[in-house]
């Protein structure tokens, strides 16, 4: 059996990741969702191991120091990061796993990931992102340029992903994902060893001296 | 504007590769199908440059000559080839075209043309495929190894390919292949050009000195 793909869906901030990583679970439920470990306390609803892996400070710790997480980050004194042996396993199974993370994060996965399927979701446009920056006319130019050049950062990241989805509609970025993720399923290297395998069977050669 | 995608569907023989491409133009009519030359004259109702371009033997040899032609072949004295003008004026224009060629013409064309998405069609099983061949029980073991020979030939060139597609069934594949050039349409290389560009634009050390 194949083992299951890695998807990781990331994209500059703002740009709809959420909401697109959402609607694909909800058309594609069979699609694996990776759960995030996290220091900080449940909220009223949060179950273990559905919203996220609640876990101790010493704990986390604990996961940093023997690698068994794929990329973490500390975001006001909590800790969040993503438990490699959830993901392994389910690749394991033959399962499809997707990971909807921001672009530093990505890279870090990718790292130890590189077989990782990695999709960058665009905005429609770079003059939409711009007017949302510059438009208000409330900020300095300081502000501005800061925000600018953190947005011209993280689309140069794209540089590093395999591929690029426009979201311009959430409906046609979900289609373009699957897509993707039909296509890397027909990767050829998919095929090679279970078929080279069944034409070993099939060589005349084997015929006339085994059977 | 990018280039369309050069879409090059092949297989062993058998696999039903015409059947497979006439359903995706069906359903893709935004598709353009690659048409051949040819030397062979034209039978009732067939048009110039829509079921061949038909050239002389003279005019052929010339485009031989010329490397005029992706690939070309001669069956019973006739010879059938692939325009290379037809299909770069095609891209060039921004749009897919997608040509259908059994196994060896397909990797004559991966060397003029390594840019190309190479769809390799497969049976459903290798053991069909076998039964296929040694199951009418009328033929002489020199034969069945013969054909069983070619068949295990034609299946090694999938490692050349970079899309396998498992033809069970014709509705399927065709989604399939469908995804695998919505996704080729989605490679990062086909959006940094244009986004590094507008980027210029948009970063603050220019909008300092040129505005």
């Amino acid at each position: 059996m194949n083992k299951g793909l890695l998807i990781v869906l990331s994209g500059p901030s703002g740009v709809g990741k959420g909401t697109v990583c959402t609607e694909l679970r909800r058309r594609h439920p069979e699609l694996i969702y990776s759960v995030s470990a996290t220091t900080r306390s449940p909220r009223e609803g949060e179950r273990d191991g559905v919203n996220y892996f609640f876990k101790t400070r010493e704990h986390f710790q604990h996961m940093i120091a023997t690698d068994a997480l794929l990329e973490y980050a500390e975001y006001v004194g909590n800790y969040y990061g993503t438990p490699r042996e959830f993901v392994e396993k389910t690749l394991a199974e033959g399962k499809d796993i997707i990971l909807e993370i921001e672009v530093q994060g990505a890279l870090k996965v990718k790292e130890k990931f590189p077989e990782g399927v990695f999709v960058f979701l665009l905005p429609p446009s770079l003059n939409e992102l711009k007017q949302r920056i510059v438009g208000r006319g409330t900020e300095t130019q300081a502000t501005i340029d800061h925000r600018l050049s953190v947005a011209v950062e993280e689309m140069n990241l794209l540089y590093h992903y395999d591929y690029a989805v426009v979201n311009d509609q959430i409906d046609s970025a979900c289609s373009r994902i699957a897509s993707i993720i039909t296509a890397e399923h027909c990767k050829r290297e998919r095929f090679l060893h279970e078929l080279f395998r069944e034409l070993q069977e099939l060589t005349p050669a084997q015929n006339g001296t085994e059977r």
